[in-house]
């Protein structure tokens, strides 16, 4: 009989260790990964970018319908956000759900902290912000985000984090700016900018981690915050960038394009315009306009190739439209288009490999993902996956804002 | 005696589980990682940079006392290139040797392509550059870099890869710098650059991937090289840098100052001058000078620190020195030295980890690491380590021409 229980424990540990090996053939380095959001089934798919091959997915993430991810700094966990606020803990090795807690009601984005100890998660519902512990994501404060009459909370947008360890959030209804201290005791709000404009709504900090750009819906400028001096929101004139809006809309905006998107390279920032079919180039010295470039649709993600070259822009349109097929490539040294490819249905969020040698796209009505080689434009392959949406390269675990 | 042989073979089995499940334990992402080469021992310490603990090492990697490291895209892998051109593959996650080659009798740089599938080294002797497959180190060609005799092989630096997937070196005895198309069967050498001044020594890329600059030992004058256009290799003058050189010597030259190790920020390039107590700052724009910053001793390695409002110079002396203890922090908004740090004897090489909340310094002769709080410049911990010298953060693996 002890015999039979020595045995059995001996087997019990030999399929314990199996499942060990299992994964240790799988041993891989985390700097090269994309971790890719599947919006119907609350999932996110996990690809190694060198070979391009699915390496598995992890489930059970809540309503990622609009959801954004940060890395670790090793890269080892993705935190995801749903709108839901479920706030998920995804370890990238084992495939497996690491912790998992409620941010809010309705979430809309997160941040971690520069040390890798905290996240930030911006809420619409109820409001406010609320900071959790990395490691169990147990939530250590909460926020307010309070509005004038002291009762009710605004609706917030980002948050970004900087080189000083300080997070940056929007007040949508507060039509403010604050900026919290991650580094000091308690996490105290060192910074309110009142009045920045009407309704803030997206948000950006530059690749260099200096300057902080701040959208606002319903103001004909955008917020710039120097985080060196940390002393004014100066007003850059972005009037050319929304003709379209209102009474002199020309095309529907199907979808407010993305700060967090916008492509910065060469001295230049690329911007899509608010329902009109072209991408606006500002000078980054005085914000002056260089260019404006026709695209096929209206562009919502306009992405940088690593290296500055290039930009590539999806468009969204009409459901069914051509437009909605097309990524174009903008060259930067000519500022122009020089090159249209029809991805197919739905063709979304272009996110290159960390040298740039290819591109993921989502092709979110064909269920898949389409890889790109960068050079020669061909399709490399196709990846099957369900209504996939964002793309997001773990090498954004050393990247400031990301 | 079946079962006896069953039980043996359970209990191996056993027994490689434990490995495996050791190695469980030890599951850790690679995106952050400190590879520190010990110099004496020929071994590479491998550390966590989020928890600043020593994981462990790998040795037997040949003469280390001039090495270099670049990392595979995942992170995964380090490859190690000795001066006495053993070229190593070290597994960043099982801590073992995953393959070995010779590159060379002596060799002096490493790079590795932008699709992660070819290493280029460069060797002082045979001289030339050997192209190898980064998957097993097999060697794929020799490119024998003759001089105009047709006989004789010139020594090489660099290499340094591009955003187009090129490589870079130059050539020490033929005063050249070629290209090689990484891209195209054969390994192409695509542009020769002749006469760009008396023997190229260290090289770089500006963090943008767009600009090549090649360091000349007696030439008053930098080459610099757009990469988009690769049409010529402008002369920078760099008198002044040079002053204490030749017969004007200020102070002696212990250490000629890597290129590679140049802090690009805001516009500005900071660079060690020769054999005297300065940094010189120029200005990107036109290469004019800028300001002169009078620092402890001269300088070795002037490095970023991430988000660029810092510069962090260490100081090289006369053995025994104060100055080689110390390391010196710039402030880039105001240009002057807002800090001295005394971190012990031979202390060199400062690598900022990924966001730069910490650095990680060289000892050299006090047989440690230390690590610093970047904000206080409090030290945080001390790791001993064999003669520490050059300090290579995991995050490079996605950063052109490191």
């Amino acid at each position: 009989m002890k015999k039979t229980i020595g045995l059995v424990l001996l087997l019990s540990v030999v399929l314990a260790c199996t499942g060990a090996i299992a994964k240790e053939q799988r041993l891989y380095g985390t700097s090269a990964l994309m971790a890719i959001v599947e919006r119907e089934s609350g999932s996110v798919a996990v690809i190694d970018s060198i070979s391009h091959e699915l390496i598995g997915k992890v489930e059970g993430l809540g309503d990622l319908k609009h959801a954004s991810i940060v890395f670790s700094r090793d890269a080892r966990f993705a935190y995801v956000i749903g709108r839901d606020g479920t706030l998920s803990k995804v370890d990238l090795l084992s495939l497996t759900l690491a912790a998992q807690a409620k941010a809010g009601a309705h979430s809309i984005g997160i941040a971690i902290s520069r040390d890798n100890r905290y996240l930030m998660v911006c809420n619409y519902s109820p409001g406010g912000v609320v900071i959790f512990d990395s490691k169990d994501l147990k939530a250590i404060k909460e926020i307010p985000a309070l509005l004038k009459d002291g009762k009710t909370l605004s609706r917030t947008v980002g948050p970004l984090d900087t080189p000083d360890n300080l997070m940056i959030f929007g007040l949508m209804e507060g039509n403010s700016v604050w900026v919290v201290d991650m580094k000091k005791e308690g996490f105290p709000v060192i910074r309110k900018f009142e009045n920045v404009g009407d309704t803030p709504y997206d948000q950006l900090i530059t690749p260099d981690g200096r300057y902080y750009l701040v959208g606002l819906q319903k103001s004909g400028w955008m917020g710039l915050l120097d985080t060196w001096r940390l002393d004014k929101m100066q007003r850059i004139d972005v009037r050319q960038r929304r003709i379209g809006v209102g009474e002199k809309e020309e095309v529907p905006i199907y979808h407010i394009p993305h700060l967090e998107s916008w492509a910065i390279t060469s001295g230049l920032a690329f911007v899509p315009a608010f329902g009109e079919k072209r991408v606006i180039v500002y000078s980054l010295k005085d914000w002056s306009i260089v260019k404006s470039i026709p695209i096929s649709g209206t562009g919502l993600f306009v992405v940088a190739r690593p290296g500055g070259r290039e930009v590539w822009v999806d468009n969204v349109g009409a459901p069914g439209s051509k437009e909605e097929r097309l990524v174009e490539i903008i060259d930067v040294d000519g500022l122009y288009v020089k090159k249209t490819i029809d991805v197919g249905t739905g063709a979304i969020d272009p996110q290159f490999t960390p040298k740039g040698e290819a591109v993921y796209i989502s092709v979110r009505d064909e269920n898949k993902v389409a890889v790109y080689d960068t050079d020669s434009c061909k399709l490399i392959k196709e990846i099957p996956l369900n209504k996939p949406s964002g793309i997001f390269s773990s090498d954004r675990a050393s990247k400031f804002g990301l």
